[in-house]
């Protein structure tokens, strides 16, 4: 019934427009009764965006599983993780790209669906923000971290998805936002406190350290602890991420 | 007229809370008729930021006046620029510190208001993005990052502007947004192109390390000693023949 009303409602907003579109005609032409509709979205605005809530909780789950401890090295990387947070909503619009393409016409011409699609973007930025101040908790500007990184995750993203709903969803939609992330990436990198006087020397990291082999690591003095053990580290090839 | 508008709405507002103050009160209260209350304000949400439309064209002529060319070598750093840019806003909140305060109180209760912000925001981001797209013309990616850029400015503009919100206008209100935006432009620095193959930080050393480096060598237990001057002679950027 859910998806019924969702059809239904998309056809009409296409037919005549969304302001012009009543929820009366939606439930109408859907067959149900106007009760149906309002248990399922809380207003005409929640039926263009059915899954983000959905799509909310599985992101929230994603970041809540194994947030620390083990695992595989990438998943402990924040960046890396928050990343792939991210990709959890690219998959939602990309599971139906014909409603996607349709929904962003629609939310360009409807100033308030505009407004409503912030607010959901914004709970998707807070819930990455909480993840990284997690994690970031007790270093040297976490909260400012936290939130500098998700808010170039969800730009990114929305960069990247942005070019494929503009190719009506044409173009290779997981490639447009994994380069836009890569961007991010690189960007931030997995250097777990970027600010500081900047810390040029790092040095060679030898791959896989054969039986002989000499690693030298060369930093200031001034660095922080943390710093030289990375380093050292990434030098024996136990990638810190 | 349009400050007494202001005036007596917050005062309302304090009173009585958001909700339950209608456009009526409000107009009562400052004495003038409803025609001139919506004159200034388009909606009872409107009056609760009044300084935002103004703020966005000050933010705008500011990015217009000498975009490119010559000047001042920080002003033609487009990171500087937005980072800039972003101070306009601060200024705004920074001038009436009470005001500030309590609305920041407000719409922290009031979801509406919240909602209403987020768009604000949305277009400051919008306004810094376009600039950099411009700056970025032609350059790889140069939509991505000027996306990614503009979206890190405003996250880091509103962490420092929430801090000194949250002491309730009583810490540094420039200072609070200039360490936020350093980081950011620690991040970006002037890079013209950060993208691209991950250019690691090669063995910098190979200048001069200076006399306060730290060198650390680890080395196999059964490493030959000349491994072991080599790879520092390597470190240090002294060729090893």
């Amino acid at each position: 019934m859910r998806d019924s009303l969702v059809a239904a409602a998309f056809q009409l907003f296409l037919e005549r427009g969304y302001e012009q579109t009543t929820v009366d005609e939606i439930v109408a032409l859907a067959g149900v009764g106007r009760r149906s509709f309002f248990r399922y979205f809380p207003s005409k605005e929640d039926v263009v965006f059915p899954d983000h809530e959905r799509c909310l909780a599985e992101m929230n789950d994603f970041l809540g599983d194994g947030s620390g401890e083990g695992g595989d090295g990438g998943a402990d990387d924040p960046v890396a993780r928050v990343c792939d947070a991210a990709r959890v909503v690219l998959r939602m619009y990309a599971e139906n790209p014909t409603f996607s393409v349709q929904r962003y016409r629609l939310t360009k011409k409807v100033p308030g669906l505009r407004t409503y699609e912030l607010s959901v973007v914004w709970r998707y930025e807070r819930a990455l923000a909480e993840y990284l101040r997690g994690r970031f908790a007790g270093r040297r500007d976490g909260t400012l971290r936290a939130d500098v990184i998700a808010a170039a995750v969800v730009a990114a993203h929305n960069n990247g998805l942005r070019s494929w709903l503009r190719s009506d969803g044409q173009s290779d939609a997981s490639a447009e936002v994994d380069h836009a992330l890569a961007h991010v990436q690189q960007v931030f990198g997995s250097d777990p406190d970027p600010v500081g006087p900047p810390q040029k020397p790092t040095a060679e990291p030898a791959k896989e350290p054969r039986g002989d082999d000499v690693v030298v690591v060369i930093s200031r003095r001034g660095a922080p602890m943390w710093r030289v053990v990375q380093e050292v580290e990434t030098a024996l090839g136990r990638d810190p991420e």
